[in-house]
């Protein structure tokens, strides 16, 4: 294990600029912060690039948790670099108060929708039975986050974020998923690439919308099925409003018109889960 | 309508008292951030006893939206003390970067679980179908408002909170709360006096646990029927696992071994919403 003592060093400077969504995109890298984060992005085939711990947490074992001394173990075995780092240097490198000692660097997926049917393997006429989630113009990573979190429970096969505002592996998506997005295929798309590949394979598509046909529990959503979500203040963009979507909403009987985008979500893909249930 | 200047007038100096919880106390008195919000408070029989307003927002009315523009004009008819606030002291009393310009004083409600019986009229043999949001030990204000929120949405009758860690009315709980715990009965209890309540009132209690016995969707949330749910990271106490409560749990299907607390709310309150629509 090599130690790093200045926060001049490239390899700090190089953390530090991964915090920038113009550095991300060019290195296709990301930063993961947190023990379980990094856990799970392991779990999720992302073996991390290389790891930076705080100096102490490496040198007094009575600091390591067992999560953290079984994911050190984990990532020596590995042969992952893990760079130890002195106290100062490191909070230059950490995320706030949410420090856990850890971050590690991660290549971000290139994930394209033109592979995604393979992914699936939408071209055997036993995958009937797909549930995409996808979401537009969502501007808050902790709300992208909060949507993936809730997919990965529901048990959703893919996430497509339309027109995002936010890179989709910005370390606060990545956090606010708690590390969720390295369980299931996560990937930006087009809003036309979308509906031409929703056409393509057949996807029955449920679109949120504060003026939906229907109540969202009597929408049914078996078999290959889509579900769209907008942006918390504006809702779906027009072209999700043609009459080949089911338009559906969410009930509101108090003072507000509409729920958090990733209540809404954890709602319709929970919804999802039970109809599948009963019907297996 | 009167002007402020200076940042030690002394409305301005207790305006900055109420954003600590001791203050608020011993008031009995909070603050409400933000145009919606207020007139939420108004709609749910909230007068603001006094409003802050940023002085500009007054002298040049291209500035006003129309929502603003209105709920000046609704205070003023209702005879609220306004007073408006030079840009500097303003600065200190509004909240971060949520600044809308307008800051209200509201009564805290003095709401006890002895009278909760009364306002949902339980003593009537024709009033079985009431259903019951209750939280415990939950620390985040943002959580505790989202939970409210959902429960505003899905039709909730009222919201219990249980050795919560935040007092209910912190201008945040509002604030995450859209406003809408305005609309709804949301007051504190301790554990003991709830269970007793639900025992008195026969609720049929469905408690969200990790380990519950059966899938949440396999419950039933009729007639009178409490939820309730723990803190995010240790669930619900003890107490709750007695066999008198039926413990049910979100089936999770990816990395993680649970959802967010309001998401998880959302999901619960929405199915109980769901049953009860197909059989009113």
């Amino acid at each position: 294990m090599e130690v790093i003592t200045s926060s001049q060093n490239p390899k700090i400077k190089n953390v530090l600029r991964l915090r920038e969504r113009k550095h991300r995109l060019r290195q296709q890298r990301t930063l993961v912060d947190g023990v379980r984060e990094i856990q799970r992005a392991i779990l999720g085939g992302f073996l991390p690039l290389e790891v930076f711990v705080r100096d102490n947490l490496v040198s007094d074992r009575s600091l390591q948790s067992p999560e953290v001394a079984s994911l050190l173990q984990q990532l020596q075995q590995a042969n992952v670099s893990i760079w130890e780092v002195a106290e100062r240097p490191f909070e230059k490198i950490a995320y706030g108060n949410r420090d856990e000692g850890m971050v590690a660097v991660v290549q971000i997926p290139d994930r394209r929708i033109g592979e995604l049917a393979a992914t699936l393997n939408l071209a055997s006429s036993n995958e009937q039975s797909k549930i995409i989630g996808i979401i537009e113009r969502i501007e808050k990573p902790g709300n992208i986050g909060a949507v993936i979190r809730s997919a990965d429970g529901a048990g959703l096969d893919a996430v497509i974020c339309v027109d995002c505002v936010t890179d989709l592996f910005n370390p606060n998506v990545i956090r606010a998923s708690l590390g969720t997005i390295f369980g299931l295929p996560v990937l930006e798309a087009s809003a036309a690439e979308v509906r031409s590949w929703l056409e393509e394979y057949k996807f029955a598509t449920r679109v949120a919308r504060v003026d939906g046909a229907v109540p969202y529990w009597q929408a049914a959503y078996l078999g290959r099925c889509a579900i769209v979500l907008g942006s918390e203040a504006d809702g779906v963009t027009d072209d999700w409003k043609s009459d080949q979507y089911q338009g559906v909403y969410l009930p509101m009987h108090g003072l507000a018109d509409s729920l958090n985008i990733s209540a809404t979500a954890a709602v319709l893909f929970y919804e999802a889960k039970r109809q599948r249930s009963h019907n297996a």
